[in-house]
């Protein structure tokens, strides 16, 4: 099967390597700039690349890699082959942005991307959806051959995963930076906080959130949450806000 | 070295079960009621127990691991041989609780416990205070026994370090049962997030969180965040309060 990937970002950085690992023809890359081509040239030399959407190679499948804003534009101004696939990789962009294309889909993988950090396939949920049946069998082989978790979601459940990505990747980052903040305030390293950060996560791969919540907040121990909220007086207004409605929100569950 | 327990909730019994493994001689164990014994005793079937604190048997350390609110009563009723060290377990109390007895410390390990779950206490950071030189070392040496991480810090800083601990456990385990409810809504299995919550946990192992932070915030994608809150409407306010927060103190830092 012949691929073309558009975008050379973090997603298609690592798509490209993958699917080059996996036996796919990779006949093209493009990117707008020969800048963000470099890092995948670097990596595998004799990927053929072009910065021209007019310049197109002939491909099975072309997966869209762009920024958010960029795909609807992108997805009109490439002409394909009418029998090829165009899907994109996006967790929020509907995929009726891609109508002008005869055969369309998603092919969404849900992990956050840094182009000096490897991926571990295996562990990479895909999410699938197409607008044709066949269309559908192929996006989600190819998926399948890069990990064994792929799901088919529609529009509106891809929506609501990507904001619960967000939620528990940036939000729960979020909590890590404040926490950071914390401690380094207090002349105390982040290091103490690692091994809980990590068993908090290991707990809810074979138990449910719910039944683990632990703290004063399920507690009600309104002494420990006082004592809390008094030691955040001397940290922005923010800090004391989302103790309270965590608080609040774990007490009402 | 003679230990006394008094308290048989989750963490006095995983500190009998691994202090007697560690060769400690156990002489008692203390709870108000038969009831909080059983687990132990069934654990560790030759354990003494008591449920009078008018009983304790004498020991070179007492280790105070009732519920925060009833360490005082229990520090101010209990009478122990002049040489003994008086130590409790809790992350908020103060130190200063126990000063009725003449040498007295805290014995703090930094992790949630539950009694059906086993903990690695190699991966357990201890943090410890004392009221003297000899008993802050005893105290650490009891505590290098368990784990190689262990600490000095005082009553500010280990309140500090609890507050936290709430956030990056508590709170990022609040935001589990968020999205976990937000996906049942959808017809979708939390497994979809667990590789990307473990992610989330490993990166700041050998990151700092503020380096690997992503998301729509750090990105000023002001596009996803307002679909996101208009995703959210069907939820309670709080959801989109919570969302706001975040989004507000990400794109601030």
């Amino acid at each position: 099967m012949n691929i073309v990937i558009i975008g050379a970002g973090n997603v298609g950085y690592h798509l490209a390597i993958a699917l080059q690992a996996k036996g796919y023809n990779l006949v093209q890359v493009y990117s707008r700039s020969q800048a963000t081509l470099a890092p995948l040239i670097a990596a595998l030399p004799n990927i053929a690349t072009t910065t021209q959407l007019s310049q197109l190679a002939t491909a099975d499948v072309y997966l869209i890699a762009v920024k958010d804003d960029s795909i609807e534009t992108v997805a009109n101004q490439i002409i394909v082959p009418p029998n090829s696939i165009v899907a994109h990789t996006s967790g929020t962009v509907l995929v009726d942005v891609l109508q002008k294309h005869t055969h369309y889909g998603i092919f969404y993988p849900l992990q956050t991307m840094r182009q000096n950090q490897t991926v571990d396939w295996q562990q990479v949920p895909f999410c699938i959806h197409a607008n044709t049946l066949q269309t559908q069998q192929i996006l989600f082989g190819i998926a399948q051959t890069l990990s064994p978790k792929v799901y088919l979601l529609n529009d509106h459940q891809r929506q609501m995963l990507h904001l619960t990505a967000v939620m528990v990747n940036n939000f729960a980052n979020h909590l890590f930076v404040m926490a950071h903040q914390i401690l380094s305030n207090n002349q105390l390293p982040f290091d103490l906080l690692k091994p809980l950060i990590l068993e908090t996560a290991q707990k809810v791969q074979t138990q449910t959130p719910e039944s683990v919540q632990t703290g004063p907040a399920v507690r009600h121990d309104t002494q420990t949450i006082e004592r809390h909220l008094q030691l955040l007086q001397t940290y922005p207004d923010s800090y004391t806000q989302l103790y309270q409605l965590f608080t609040k929100m774990i007490v009402n569950y």
